[in-house]
C-alpha cells in the first residue's frame, strides 16, 4: 500500500499575521471557502527583509498568529488571492504545502454555501 | 546537489485535538511506530463545518493542541488508522504531509520494539 | 489553473530546540541566507528514541521552540548544515518540506549580503 493510499490531497495554507488581523484573515477564509482553521496565537517573528532592507515586516515580539487553514486545492487561488489583498495593507507572509487528509468531507465547502 | 539531496523522505502527521486527548493521541503514536512528538498547546480553532452543517468540531477556544510527529512513510497508515478510531468518538482533524529529516534514524522505531 | 500556479517553490525548515538555543538557531538563519522565521515558544515535546533507547532527546516539558523558516531551495543545504552542527551538541530535530509562497522577493537574500 502506498504512504497516501486512501488519502486526498488538499492544501494547507499558513499566514504569519499580526494577531490583531486574526478576525479579518478568518473571516476571509470562511468566506472563501475554507471550512476550519487553527490559530497558534502568540508567535514571534523576525524578518523578512528586517534588518537587510529596512523593509521589516516584523521583529522579535509574541504577538503574531500562525493560522493553518487545510482546503480544497481548487480553492488555492481564490483564498491566497484574498490573503494577499490583506497582505497589501499589513505586515505578514503566507505559504501553501500540499498536504493529505483522511476525512475529505470535512474540508469541502458546502456546494450550496460557497458555489 | 539537489535541494533534498542527503536527506530521508518521512511523513509529518498533524492532529488537531481537545488537549485532554493529548495523552491517548501520545500513547497511539509510541505504540505505533512514532518515536517522538511535539505538541504546541494552548491552540484555538474553529470549523470543520462548524457554523455550516450544525456539526461543530472546534469553536473558537484555546483548549487545543497541535501534536506534530514524523514517522517513516511505511508507518503512517498504521498511525492514522488509530488517530481516526479516535476521531471516531471525539472532535478532531488529521493531516498528513511529506517531509525529508538528516537523520532518519532518530525517526526509526527499533526493530525489536515495534515490530 | 493549476493549484500552485503563479508561486514559487521554496523549502520549510522547521527546528524543534530547546528555547535557549534560540538565539543561536536564530543567527544561523539569518547569517546563512533566510531572511525572516516564526518561533513557537513553549512547545512540549517527547523522543526520539527517549525511552526506547536510553537516547533521550526531550521529554514533556513546555520549554522547547519550534521555529520555522522559509528559504530558497538553494539555501537548504547550508541552512540544514548549520542547523546540524549545532544539534551535535544539542538535543533537538529538524525536518524540511517543500513549499510555495507567492512573494518570492520576502525570502529571497539579498545578493549583496549574502553572496
Amino acid at each position: 500500500m502506498n504512504t497516501f493510499d486512501g488519502f486526498t490531497p488538499m492544501a494547507r495554507i499558513e499566514v504569519v499575521i499580526d494577531g490583531e488581523l486574526l478576525p479579518a484573515v478568518r473571516d476571509h477564509l470562511l468566506a472563501s471557502g475554507a471550512t476550519g482553521f487553527t490559530a497558534v496565537n502568540g508567535v514571534a517573528g523576525f524578518g523578512h527583509h528586517g534588518e537587510h532592507a529596512g523593509r521589516l515586516l516584523f521583529n522579535d515580539r509574541n504577538s503574531l498568529s500562525l493560522v493553518i487553514s487545510v482546503v480544497p486545492l481548487d480553492r488555492v487561488q481564490t483564498v491566497v488571492n484574498g490573503i494577499r489583498d490583506l497582505l497589501d495593507h499589513h505586515h505578514g507572509v503566507v505559504f501553501v504545502s500540499q498536504t493529505h487528509v483522511s476525512r475529505a468531507d470535512y474540508f469541502e465547502p458546502r456546494r450550496d454555501t460557497h458555489d
